[in-house]
């Protein structure tokens, strides 16, 4: 069985990180939404206050087996873990409707769908539409 | 014509902060999701490391006008001007699909419906949840 290890992430794994949001955009087919470099990342992330936190998952493969080894559950698992420890009351996850794989896994791991359920929609402004509103 | 001033919260303004908030879920006819306690706002807003920044409108309505003097579009600017100094790419917002108003204002701002037009859900775990995540 491949071992998994979760661990808060170092500026040194910007350059690994910045390739799995692109794998993941790829496969979200929104990869020409990634403009962040790794430079932002280390900057966003590592700093006074940084943007955002970020778990990573080391994992040595057993032969033959390179996926599906729970390891989507398992940093879910974490960042619950993280969220109660620092006395968060939730925390929110964004899929794609198509996703099933994902959906299937946030509702067996507790997760309810507030689209579906409320309503909630998501609105992005982006730079652009920041800088009209701006008079930039 | 109105005077209206957006400034940052203080601490002060916790106790008006939770009404909006209640006001707001009411209005959402989500008033039963609302749990934060008035000291839980101070803690999370005004320690060292703040869990959220907030902006308040202070309004001094002219006689007969109390409302529709364009206080949600002040607001939003104020947040496009904070997430450009900031060097934000992006900023969100969630609303709810038969809030139109609100709806009709953001896409009049620039706004993008995220979830109409890419599919994003959002989804939810709460303190329950989380809970039986971590085997607590």
């Amino acid at each position: 069985m491949a071992s998994v290890r979760i661990r808060e992430a170092k500026e040194g794994d910007c350059g690994d990180i910045l390739r799995l949001i692109r794998e993941l955009a790829e496969f979200e087919k929104l990869l020409d939404q990634v403009k962040i470099s790794e430079e932002a990342l280390r900057a966003d992330g590592f700093g006074e206050n940084p943007f955002y936190h970020c778990l990573v998952a080391e994992i040595l493969p057993a032969p033959g087996e390179p996926r599906g080894q729970g390891i989507g559950s398992k940093i879910i698992k974490k960042v619950a873990e993280v969220a109660l420890d620092k006395g968060c009351s939730q925390f929110r996850l964004a899929v794609l409707n198509w996703n099933q794989k994902a959906i299937d896994l946030y509702k067996a791991l507790g997760a309810q769908d507030l689209t579906e359920a409320e309503g909630w929609h998501s609105f992005r402004f982006e730079r652009e539409a920041m800088r009209k509103l701006v008079g930039k």
